[in-house]
């Protein structure tokens, strides 16, 4: 059975629009969410976002998700053959008061469809007619990036200096913003990776002490290890990115973004940047799709 | 009108089980939480604690809550001259997606009343009869705080750092964890603040790194500085809190509870962890009651 635009959110398998206010999701931001680009009723890199969602379970100690539950949700959810993006949480579920979770907490998992509309416009805001050629203006954000090795890289609801970060600035021309963690070194846009070719070379913030390991940005660095570009993950400080030779964002929704403008200093559209983009939109292409019923 | 036991929670007012699942509280833990003790009927510290909850709102740009009105909601809830723990939440109110919130986000109050019970248990968790006067023991925890300056002090919805350092352990004989912060200075227990004698001084962690700055630890601070007692604020380093003369910890519902041992090294219960407990027994007492109506 498909759903219909009157309840677009499974919450545990049942339409639902709204959650228990024990839901330790609430509580504490205590679960995960995955953000699925959707073409044609296709979600793009289902696997690479549900073993991420996996791998980040665990590192929450919460019960793994189901692969097969989800993936059998998402078809209810997508139905005909819509563009939008389909949102999946998974949280602690509900609990009494106290951070420790109690040994019998049932994880909620949640999925929701958004048409592709003004209202689920897909991600960071910007002027430019297409963003994906023309390039995007970006600003420094004053707000920091935590250090955290026990959450770094988790993309969990614990989002408080991104909603900060994101109250910075108002100019829809300024399409993303960057953030450094509190040892100064460049981490991520608020909802995006940051790459940077320097010398030659692509180079991404490492984020085993703060940021989100995004989905987008494995498959740049997949792509790049197959083209045999030579990639370098490790500490970057802002002086050095702002002396790349090209910079570019990625996210689950946009892609890949060529940037043209940090704070006023301009960056060419590259040659790394075109074939990289060239790269990941085939290879959305070919990983779009739910896993056959029961695979 | 008073609240049965049926709708113990008012959301805007209204009685309600359950939050819609745009709640930025849930998708982005973008919002402010107080736990207040409740004894026959009265609140301790009100004016604390929502004192407290504006100031947090400032920096997060939550628009500010009516303290009126959560008074009158409060009194709705308290009813009958019960113990137990009230609860408020203040949310950014439910969202579109995206990090920044929109202009015309209305933020959510919400307010409930647990009778004192198994499951409304006074804080955390401790085998001996009476942990006021026993004390405690408690461990480090391996979990470490992140700092952020932006975010330091702040009683917010952003708590994994908690919940992963509280499932660490389940002894129930150990009361409670330390966290430490990145560059290994003590902050806080995972729901407590905590205080150490040394060479005669009182002295608390510095929290403009990290860190819940609670009612508790106030009221601590301003009847040490009526008593004339001298305190420090400041960064505390794990070794010199190990050598400390006395130590205790704080929240609202425990009050204050001596240490007795911190990871095998033992705490005597000494004459200031005394003198101070008295003082803030009384000023709980001094402190208890909803403003007059109108107030």
């Amino acid at each position: 059975m498909t759903m219909g635009g009157q309840h677009p959110t499974l919450v545990n398998g049942e339409p639902a629009d709204s959650l228990p206010i024990e839901e330790r999701g609430f509580r504490y931001g205590d679960g995960l969410f995955e953000t699925i680009k959707v073409c044609a009723g296709a979600p793009e890199f289902w696997d690479a976002h549900i073993g991420r969602l996996c791998r980040d379970a665990e590192r929450l100690n919460l019960a793994q998700p189901e692969a097969g539950l989800l993936a059998a949700e998402a078809r209810r959810l997508l139905g005909a053959p819509r563009d939008g993006v389909l949102r999946i949480w998974l949280t602690r579920g509900p609990g009494g008061p106290g951070y420790r979770p109690e040994k019998t907490a049932v994880p909620t998992r949640m999925l929701r469809f958004d048409p592709l509309t003004a209202t689920a416009s897909p991600g960071p805001a910007a002027t430019s007619p297409d963003p994906a050629q023309e390039g995007v203006r970006l600003r420094i954000c004053q707000t920091r990036l935590g250090q955290n090795p026990a959450l770094a890289g988790i993309k969990h609801l614990n989002r408080l200096e991104q909603v900060l970060a994101a109250q910075e600035w108002d100019d829809p021309a300024i399409a993303e913003g960057l953030m450094l963690d509190g040892a100064g070194h460049l981490i991520e846009g608020t909802k995006t990776n940051v790459f940077f070719v320097c010398e030659g070379r692509l180079i991404t913030p490492d984020l085993t002490e703060a940021g989100v390991a995004g989905v987008l940005r494995e498959v740049v660095l997949a792509e790049a290890k197959r083209a045999n570009f030579p990639v370098k993950i490790r500490p970057v400080r802002l002086a050095e990115a702002l002396a790349a030779e090209e910079c570019f964002l990625t996210n689950s929704l946009v892609h890949l973004w060529p940037v043209r403008e940090i704070d006023g200093k301009a960056f060419a559209i590259g040659p790394v940047t075109d074939a990289l983009a060239r790269r990941v939109e085939a290879a959305a292409k070919a990983g779009r799709g739910l896993p056959e019923r029961g695979a």
